[in-house]
């Protein structure tokens, strides 16, 4: 791009370009309070234009968080290769990244309002909440998961975004903390289905094999050991 | 109340009625598939009359959610006796009574929609959690609570609700076992916490003292040290 030189863009790439500003726009304050005047000021282009591009600010919206959306689920992605543990580690690392860099956008969507409420937002974060779930199954080795391990996977995920968003309001911990202790919760949370269904047990059991011995499960269980004792 | 007479009722009292009637219908199906008509006839009274009471749909709607926060929040009350993980069962109990009296209508608030999501609606949910909050820490001892135990606490209250929707969605595990296994959640997060904290070690320590050796929390350290072992 040359300094000074405004030249036209296509229309796929001006609506591109408006959902990236309004994205970030979105992410660095509650949506309700962004207008589209200052979305078009952000663009550089009138306000008129950017309802060439979009009815209004619902869809705007909703084409920023589909974006947002598809930028998560691709980081919950990682090779099925080393211990489980350090594989969740660095997807939660990953995750926290993204919570830091949408923070404000993110907390308003997760506690709901007035204007983030509409079915295409809520399938959209509903997607998000899947492709976590089915990526823990796979690295899991998991096909067909009892009702058990859904429910400990399922409100995990829950736990993650609940912790992000306590973490997020007043960022009173350190995240890296956060991210191991998650982790942690993990196994915390698998252990405790565990002890009470064989099946589970199995899972677990099948999961923490592959656990080198300084691993953070590892380390957790000996500690909490040291705590029971 | 005699048989085959209609009485006319005061002004606050069939406000009540109102309410009460409205509560059935949006706990037993999606509140945006309860109409006027259904509630006006389920009270015995023209549509216009209903008119006459609430202005409209939502402000009926919030004054049932109203009484349903209300009584959920007193369903949390219980008296500071006893071993810490025998009171948390109890509440637990009194939680999925709740969910399981008003299912179609706690999952439709909870997992957000079009009709839901105003903002006395989530003034409501953030009160109800709040309550739950408070009443833990309470129950803890604790009055200035630490970021950590905060996060714990509130994190847990998330997992619940999650825990509660997912069983809400087919009930496929038996909800004596989930009530169950959420205080050995609250335990095992809390122990995550602890195993890196010195403060909440001590909560965690105070906390586990007051348990009788047979209790809920003593039967999951034995068992996790068995699946650890």
């Amino acid at each position: 791009m040359t300094t000074g030189v405004r030249r036209r863009m296509g229309v796929e790439e001006r609506r591109q370009q408006l959902i990236g500003v309004a994205l970030d726009l979105f992410s660095r304050r509650s949506p309700d309070d962004v207008s589209i005047d200052e979305i078009a000021s952000a663009a550089g282009i009138s306000r008129p234009l950017v309802y060439h591009y979009f009815p209004g600010k619902l869809s705007l919206y909703e084409a920023a968080l589909k974006r947002a959306s598809d930028d998560l689920a691709e980081r919950f992605v990682e090779p099925r290769e080393g211990p489980l543990g350090a594989r969740l580690l660095r997807v939660m690392r990953r995750f926290f990244d993204f919570v830091d860099e949408h923070g404000p956008g993110f907390s308003a969507l997760m506690r709901g309002g007035p204007s983030v409420g509409s079915t295409t937002t809520n399938a959209l974060v509903d997607g998000v909440r899947q492709a976590a779930y089915l990526q823990i199954l796979s690295h899991l080795g998991v096909e067909r998961p009892s009702a058990r391990l859904e429910l400990v996977v399922r409100s995990w995920i829950s736990l993650a975004e609940a912790t992000a968003l306590i973490w997020l309001d007043g960022r009173r911990i350190p995240r890296a903390e956060l991210e191991v202790q998650l982790v942690h919760d993990f196994a915390a949370l698998a252990a405790v289905s565990a002890a009470s269904d064989a099946e589970m047990a199995a899972v677990l059991r099948s999961a923490l094999s592959q656990e080198p011995t300084e691993s953070p499960f590892a380390d957790l269980v000996t500690r909490l050991v040291a705590l029971a004792g």
